[in-house]
């Protein structure tokens, strides 16, 4: 057993990168605990994902500027789809001994970490660090808030709604088999823009933000693991049935011409950080007119609420039950 | 690259070991983001705590529901250190592969965890979890409370305070060469009690509150790394010199019965979780007269700020400068 960790080198290390900081966060990085002012009126949001090498990413095809980026989208993604503003983060950090990992490495981690966070509001407020006999580990801990009451939960969805996600889900998981190498020959175009949202997603804070404000969701999640995934969770935690039209779920062009399987990324596929989402039929108009133009991002309606439990989906002019959790790990 | 967690069987396992929930906690485990309503007239305290198996903990000699309460301890520590109110907290965990982790262990840990956190006002509210290649590692988030501008900083010591510790530091770092083997023969009773010490310890959490509500320290900080570290940081942030008097430093019996190492534990030993602290000598009568009583630990006037910078410390009469960070570690 090793002592470790908290040293001095590296607290003012964390310092020199903590840049941007709110009014609302009266300490930051260097005691025993940063201290934030919540706003009157508001609740708080609390949220954390955990990033491992190797299963999350891999350092040969992530460079450490997006590792970072795409670490806090993780939680900032969170934040969103409660219809929450991200204000800050903690980071913790097991580092491996083996040592490849270079100062400039963690000066670009945290310089993407930072650009992405600070995008949206959320300040590097602290953190810990420990070397590990293991893989790159990285934390990321977000507080966000929200107007007292607004929160957009999973348990909101009632039969009768409509089921509509943002942008274009599968872009992530296509990405991904472009950087593992798993097509051949993709179009190059395609391969590009793939990658980039893979590595750098947009988490949609401004869209959560919308729902929230206007009282237009009655369900929210984040698609951090494939729309099937993110259906039934909605599907159980609202004790309600959910049937999807594949036609209308928004594939993207790049996503189209690198593959077959574009639906499936979109229905299985990870870390697109789009919003599913439930409405009743009376906020239709308001969704049709407004959300593009004040969130910046797209908007499919593709399903609705039933009475009954699990989830559906229409492929081919049939019905058929979609399967829960394509990725599902057993721990025990 | 294999996609992980977040996986039902764990949430479920998750919400299971829930238990204790606050009026404060509107929602727990199960959406994107837990959510806190914040006491009003109060600031939020964040920190986190990453143990790493090798690294901080020892499986042959850590039981689970100790190292439950251990992890969760670190970071009532640091809400103890800044005079906050624990209230709740998340828990990253990254699993090892190697699988000889059973429910049963998980369930023991959460255990431990719940028990630590309930005693002083935190609730388990949510969390990650990965596989991982690697060792166990546990990420402790929490989330406390302080009165506005109460909270007691590292940088607030003035020369003319009195340095003081509470209880007896170097227990923890006893009990830790205890369970390694490292004592030859040791006193059975003594080592029990520095085991217990070790593998139990209790944040001062009630004497925290103490010093924020009567204004009686200057400043703070947990010994999560001796008091040689700890006097350094203070030293550092306050912009002053400590000095210390080796005498006056508080050795338990049992660790007096462990060896000739004594001090050494207590200056560099680690996860003792007492609190280390200054205050102008015009809050001396009302420590002396109030605080044993009203936090249940003792205490101990072992130094006196100076004007200046370091730390320095008498024995044998003697005065010497004592080094920084006994077990520093170098990322880089």
């Amino acid at each position: 057993l090793k002592k470790n960790l908290r040293e001095r080198g590296f607290v003012e290390f964390l310092r020199a990168q903590a840049g941007f900081r709110p009014p609302q966060l009266r300490l930051g990085i260097g005691d025993d605990a940063a201290i934030f002012r919540p706003a009157p009126g508001f609740e708080s949001l609390l949220t954390c994902d955990l990033l491992v090498e190797s299963v999350h990413f891999d350092l040969k095809t992530t460079p450490p500027w997006e590792l970072g980026a795409r670490a806090v989208a993780a939680s900032l993604s969170d934040i969103a789809a409660m219809g929450g503003l991200p204000r800050a983060y903690l980071v913790s950090l097991a580092i491996p001994r083996r040592g490849a990992l270079s100062k400039e490495f963690f000066k670009s981690l945290y310089a993407g970490m930072r650009a992405w966070g600070e995008s949206f509001g959320a300040a590097l407020s602290g953190g810990d660090s420990s070397s590990s006999p293991g893989p790159l580990l990285i934390d990321i801990f977000m507080l966000g808030e929200v107007e007292k009451g607004r929160a957009l939960l999973r348990s909101g969805a009632r039969p009768g709604d409509l089921v509509f996600c943002t942008g274009s889900p599968g872009d992530s998981a296509a990405g991904l088999a472009v950087l593992q190498g798993k097509l051949k020959n993709p179009d190059k175009g395609a391969a590009a823009i793939a990658v980039k949202r893979h590595l750098l997603p947009v988490p949609r804070c401004l869209a959560g933000r919308f729902l929230s404000t206007q009282s237009a969701a009655s369900a929210c999640i984040d698609i951090s693991d494939g729309i099937a995934s993110e259906a039934h969770h909605l599907s159980r935690e609202s004790g309600v049935a959910i049937d999807l039209d594949a036609d209308a779920i928004p594939l993207s062009p790049a996503v189209r011409a690198l593959g077959k399987n574009a639906l499936d990324w979109a229905l299985r596929g990870g870390e697109d950080y789009e919003l599913l989402f439930t409405a009743p039929p009376s906020k239709l108009g308001l969704l049709e007119r407004d959300f593009r133009g004040r969130t910046g991002v797209s908007l499919s309606l593709i399903g609705r609420v039933k009475r009954g439990r699990g989830v559906r989906i229409k492929r081919h002019g049939k019905w058929k039950a979609l399967a829960d959790g394509g990725y599902e790990h057993k721990f025990f």
